[in-house]
């Protein structure tokens, strides 16, 4: 099995080098990962500006690659022009925090997964519920555990999983939840401060949850309540069933 | 009726200007756009860095804002921070190219809109199919009519309109479809070069379309054949059809 391990924290965090540990024992792993932080970067791709690449060794052996550019761009590069053989998978994490809800769309840990399932590759997007976690080992290795049986029973087209897992020793981790994206969103504020030349500037602070769902299969709610949450996902945006109740917009005069 | 304008071209774009000179004429429009070009950085927002917020004047009236961040940064702080009155509708555009298929992920445009459904407002990607385009005047004029059309009938909860308008003279436009996402998209190259350093670096090279996709209700083939298309859209990612399919995944051992 081969897998190309990124994530959205950079090659340097603490998620990724765990599961980079746990996965060389079952698979062959590429590590290609931003060399910065590029948290909620969405699915954006670097289009203006030359992307640069950088081994990662360890001694003489190369074990990856850093690149300047964001999680999409990392899997990107890594399928058309840097990983020779295809990969079985593409998993990208461990992610310091959840990417739940509408926060998802946010999230460069799930694009990057995404990326690799319009490559046509089975792809996973791994979370952890908080930062700074000391329950990551557990994570990383349901995250190995995981692979194993995807790249067994494989994932139909145009499909990833989004996998949330608590920050929680294993033995209080209730169990595995097939979940639903949910509305849960940060609470929005912009701080407005002044910066020392007398400007004004803002600053996005992400605030606190707002849970506005209550139903247990939905994936912050599965996850708060102390169960993986694995929710299928996919890239096509449209709304099937809305395509008929706007039918009559086909009407509108071109004149 | 009032209107956030928004674009991923920048507040200077052709598109967004033309199409600001048309809904005055029917709205009080709040232009709040990119300081600069934002193609290709999907749903990015700015975490890591302050916002600024430079007044656009026309004479004495203010009449929007530039913003230093990107699509979704414009409308979410045009939300939250600057519009005092909560809009009618968002509207993103006029995209200088079309917005169709699986690169709408990418898109800056359709994730400005996606931004205004998000909190709530009914809101419209626009997105005219080849740049530089002759034939803006009718797609400005189009996005006027259906924007009139939105505001009277409204929208569902958590959907939006991508609208992509052919680039062709008003009396050639074959009429309007509604269409789902396909699976078009630009055939990935990066160029791998040499810097004056002697530092190889790559840039991704959209390259040409690939429509591998043939019902005419697919966004791509219906703007091809000359109609206007409107797909209905969504921020839930959630792949419904697939969740009992896995519900096998619950059963993973977590010891």
């Amino acid at each position: 099995m081969r897998i190309l391990l990124t994530n959205d924290d950079g090659y340097q965090a603490v998620g990724i080098k765990k599961l980079y540990d746990e996965l060389i024992k079952i698979a062959e792993v590429v590590m290609i990962a931003p060399e910065r932080e590029n948290s909620a970067v969405g699915h954006a791709i670097t289009v203006f500006e030359p992307i640069r690449v950088f081994e990662l060794k360890e001694g003489e052996k190369i074990y990856g690659y850093a690149v300047n550019g964001t999680p999409a761009d990392c899997v990107k590069l890594g399928l058309v022009a840097i990983y020779k053989k295809k990969p079985d998978l593409v998993i990208s994490g461990i992610n310091a925090g959840p990417n739940t809800g509408t926060n998802i769309i946010y999230s460069g840990t799930v694009s990057a997964a995404t990326e690799g399932t319009i490559f046509g590759i089975p792809s996973i997007a791994i979370s952890i519920s908080i930062r700074n976690s000391l329950e990551i080992k557990f994570a990383a290795e349901f995250t190995a555990r995981l692979a194993k049986t995807i790249h067994k029973r494989k994932l139909p087209a145009g499909t990833l999983l989004n996998v949330n897992i608590p920050a929680l020793p294993k033995e209080q981790i209730k169990g595995v939840k097939i979940t639903r994206q949910g509305e849960s969103k940060f609470k929005e504020v912009f701080l407005k401060r002044i910066d020392p030349l007398g400007r004004t500037y803002y600053w996005l602070d992400g605030g606190e949850d707002v849970y506005i769902d209550k139903d247990e299969d939905i994936d912050a709610i599965a996850l708060k309540n102390g169960f993986v949450s694995i929710t299928p996902i996919t890239y096509d945006l449209t709304n099937y069933k809305y395509m008929e109740e706007i039918r009559d917009l086909e009407g509108i005069d071109l004149e």
